[in-house]
């Protein structure tokens, strides 16, 4: 199969934050019945940042990241934030968590921020792919940071037992081998489900002046089922042609790394096609739904575990709101 | 001058509000002394959206653009919106842009979400101009639309003369041929500066939750006297180092469309380098800063007047909050 785009993931690094919150507590915090959470949402425990900002655990995560590649802040060509939530309206997020990397006023590597809110580190993949040459970018790093937790509305039990906090860094280099790297990268949205993940309140259309906060207006709010509705429809058809012109078939990818949607989503997606035992990765019950940082903290755990080796085919993928179905097929 | 990645501009279209505020009506409105504006912002006139979303204005950019470029929505292989502000928090821009295009939801082109502030279009064009491949990628839309007149407060004279609203979107195909594109792109980030413009609250670093609204906390804040000296710190190294492996100078571009930040920041600029007259476009006196829809309008303006015309050599460039500077010198 070949390589279209030739980079080679050097490094990845990963920050959760400290405070590990466990189903049980929040079912007693918010009167949800014992075993709601891992029931519904299939989510045993998640971590809440607190006193740290999205920023610093981007940060964190680059910092890291940078190590395990035997790599300095000098050899920073790029820096792609693929966070969808943020520190502050303006400036877009990249900019907060460049500042917030030690010794980063030094370097004046630029920086730049991609939303495509759960799939966003599969865009900022493909950006970063096309973008490196060797010369110019020889070094990109994308960050996923992600704090959920400040957003949700704790009379939601859908979103409040679902969603976690973490920060997810990866460095890819230019590596012209051609044994790694983007076999294809591919997106659809489908307007008609645009607005059923959506915070409404805090942007242009309900300014805070405006609207005062209302916990349900300023909160996430999916339709689950509307959702579900329309990745049953849509994720078939997405997959037959991401696929059609390549010589394998989803089956054959060494493994999918899905966006953790939900409990209902995985399995939604899993029983879509036969997959083998093991081939399709999963850290929900652990961490819950991260955002965009979620697929990059299953490549991050596989690749430190020794999970995923050189050579592996690994099926980035994920529905996210628009609502857009994105896949990336990489070859490690 | 080789052009390194080959793309022609179809069409561009823009969509400006209908409610054209004046100075001095805004003088009277919020007890500025009579004059103010056009000494001190240059601005004498800009554009206040009024019962429409900016998904809404970048939905009237891309169609307009469509039909300059004699293309349908079916020839659209990607939308990127390159907006710094947005209908909601989430999902993305680019969703509520796509959303509100007539007839949108029976096309499924992916729509991603590019934010590097007022540089953004620089950083969607440079995006764009490397996936561009004319097998997956033959036509890309990028459409800043921007509504700046929500997030000001009115005891701050020097922003709220200064900015207008505005939706711009530019339709690039891939074109082979080498005629045209770009030619090189660059940007920079200096830390120091990271937090100097900047709308502080209702991110993950003030939470509405915890924050009333405040037309401090919750507008947009700049601290001009640093960003000036910022500029003109790193503005000539910044040119220095883009133009040292090109054949031509700053000097020998036919056009500079700089970012519309400020009056003094364009005087500043202007200072740097003997341009000469009518090189450097100019919009802010009608329209204000548009955040990152003043370099594509300086754009459309000039292909529609034929002012730019085929064959012309074009530098878009600008700072953005970060504090970046981005440059992309394009071939018509």
């Amino acid at each position: 199969m070949n390589v279209r785009k030739a980079f080679k993931i050097v490094g990845t690094g990963a920050y959760l934050p400290l405070n590990k919150v466990a189903s049980k507590t929040l079912e007693n915090k918010y009167n949800i019945p014992a075993g709601w959470s891992e029931k519904n949402s299939g989510v045993v425990e998640r971590f809440h940042a607190e006193h740290i900002s999205g920023g610093e655990m981007g940060a964190d995560a680059v910092e890291n990241a940078l190590q395990n590649a035997n790599l300095e802040l000098k050899d920073i060509d790029l820096l792609i934030s693929t966070s969808a939530t943020f520190d502050y309206p303006l400036p877009n997020q990249a900019v907060s968590i460049k500042a917030a990397i030690k010794g980063s006023e030094a370097y004046d590597f630029p920086v730049l921020s991609v939303n495509s809110t759960c799939t966003g580190f599969i865009s900022g993949l493909e950006i970063a792919a096309n973008l490196l040459d060797g010369q110019q970018y020889r070094t990109i790093v994308i960050v996923s940071a992600e704090i959920s937790s400040k957003g949700i509305n704790p009379d939601n039990w859908e979103t409040i037992s679902l969603f976690g906090d973490a920060a997810v860094a990866a460095v890819i280099t230019y590596d012209p081998s051609g044994k790694s790297g983007l076999i294809k990268a591919a997106a659809r949205t489908y307007s008609e489900g645009a607005h059923q993940a959506i915070i409404k309140g805090g942007g242009n259309a309900y300014p805070i002046k405006d609207h005062a906060y209302d916990k349900v207006l300023h909160s996430f709010n999916m339709s689950g089922f509307s959702l579900l509705k329309l990745a049953k429809k849509y994720i078939p058809q997405f997959m037959e042609s991401f696929f059609s012109e390549l010589p394998i078939g989803i089956l054959n990818a060494d493994y999918i790394l899905p966006h953790q949607a939900s409990k209902t989503g995985l399995a939604v997606f899993k029983n879509l096609f036969p997959f083998k035992e093991g081939q399709v990765l999963e850290n929900l019950s652990k961490n819950g739904n991260c955002i965009s940082a979620s697929i990059p903290l299953l490549l991050h755990e596989s690749l430190v575990s020794g999970n995923i080796k050189n050579g592996n085919s690994c099926l980035l993928c994920g529905t996210s709101a628009g609502f857009s179905i994105a896949g990336a097929l990489i070859k490690i």
